[in-house]
């Protein structure tokens, strides 16, 4: 197990990274071999090299990095030891940035409790995503962890993810009724928040009424996948200016080919949160 | 990328098994190191050690191994080189039986397509199980892989799986229209199988009575959660005589704690592959 550089729950540290870094983006962390620049593709560690470059080139830029198992586990197990490399180096260089790994696990409550011992206790990580198919007595072992963030999918960004998501019942939309549950039922330690896709602003919006302002959102499809910057954070944002994790990847961490990758994601970074914030102000 | 031993695509792989050993029982792999015999515990590579002596003794008797991969994944990096090395173990050793690899995963379809890379190529697999929430054009990377075998989630084993898969959608149960989905637009390339549980046998008659004979169920729930084995067989089984897979973990693999863990697994294995042609030869 490791222990924990600054001790400290998941949503408050988020909430002191929000203010910390005046940002509400997230920069999600996706390496890809076949996009990654030549020089840093020929290294024996060329996700983690990938990973720790744009970290310190965006830490002071973001409020959340969100680390992708999926692109690391393509790696195999040198992809996890790089993972784990990835989430210790944030841990300890940038101990005030909280670490969200998206791995949008699901399954019966027996083995999810060997899902938290990957996320919470072999990567050392601040928060989770997970799925709600299996319902809340599943998840049971991710929602006892009190000092973590549990991330449940919603509504996600996706072209096609209407196919369930939108399905109506009693004259509603199943995402809206996955939204209620896990306001009323999940989050009895407080310690859930949403997946709601950039891609939907009017969803978003419908769905932080539901919740209130105490549940903040993981909002991907900002960036490549074409989410409006402006009505994501007029849809989802809080009383308070807060409530938004809003994540970007590939237009951030692949904004150049070239050696100046790490120059070029702080650049696209900052221009992300300073978007972000022109209309976080206006609120 | 891995050779295959033997080329064949999963469903003829599959049905090739169910008439080789006689038998519809897949034997799921699931090491916990808290359970593990304590001679196996100490060996440094724990999960490979335990899973390749599971392998050896039931391989006679069963249709399929199912790894699940988190328990693997928690052990980290280590872990997952221990299930490449269950994989390869089972396919150089075992070629004629497929290798179910139990992931659930979900994501955007450019995001599963580096799960797939996990799966199919570091892995070398010939099924996996993943998540409906992210609709069918999400996992379009796995769908197109066509010798593979895509095993949608439709009707969990675990309590509390009906908080949303029972919610009625213009009269009939969410995990109803899941089935039927599958049936009519997922299931192009004639790969994809569904997981019913075996918790809940009308639920399976009904699945199968929707979805006919030529699809395939996983079905978990059996031993260990108490699904009964007589109506599973009676609710699931086609018109042939096969159309289950029908997985046991912890009853057979922890059947016994001590030095003779191979052996015992055996008998539970032979037991429970006798205990299911019992009800299928009545059909």
């Amino acid at each position: 197990m490791k222990t924990t550089y600054k001790y400290m729950d998941f949503k408050r540290k988020l909430a002191a990274a929000w203010a910390r870094n005046n940002s509400l983006l997230c920069v999600g962390l996706d390496p890809n071999i076949d996009k990654l620049p030549e020089h840093v593709r020929e290294s024996k560690t060329p996700f983690f090299d990938f990973s720790k470059a744009i970290i310190d080139a965006t830490a002071d830029a973001v409020c959340a990095f969100k680390p992708n198992s999926a692109f690391y586990e393509a790696r195999g197990a040198d992809g996890i030891t790089e993972l784990n490399q990835t989430c210790d180096y944030i841990k300890t260089q940038h101990p005030d940035i909280p670490v969200i790994l998206d791995f949008k696990r699901g399954d019966i409550d027996t083995t999810n409790s060997h899902y938290t011992t990957f996320a919470f206790d072999y990567l050392g990580v601040d928060a989770v995503t997970v799925q709600p198919y299996e319902g809340r007595k599943a998840f049971q072992p991710f929602l006892d962890r009190k000092d973590k963030g549990i991330i449940v999918l919603c509504r996600m960004s996706n072209k096609g993810s209407d196919e369930f998501q939108d399905m109506l019942v009693d004259g509603r939309k199943l995402y809206v009724h996955v939204a209620e549950h896990v306001r009323d039922e999940w989050n009895a330690n407080g310690n859930c928040l949403l997946v709601v896709g950039a891609t939907a602003p009017q969803e978003l919006a419908e769905v932080r009424r539901l919740v209130g302002d105490d549940m903040p959102f993981l909002v991907p499809g900002f960036g490549a996948q074409g989410g409006d910057i402006e009505a994501t954070v007029q849809a989802g944002i809080t009383s308070d200016g807060n409530g938004l994790i809003i994540n970007s990847s590939r237009s951030i961490i692949y904004a150049s080919g070239g050696e100046d990758f790490a120059e070029a994601a702080q650049q696209a970074a900052l221009q992300a949160r300073d978007e972000i914030n022109r209309y976080r102000k206006e609120q």
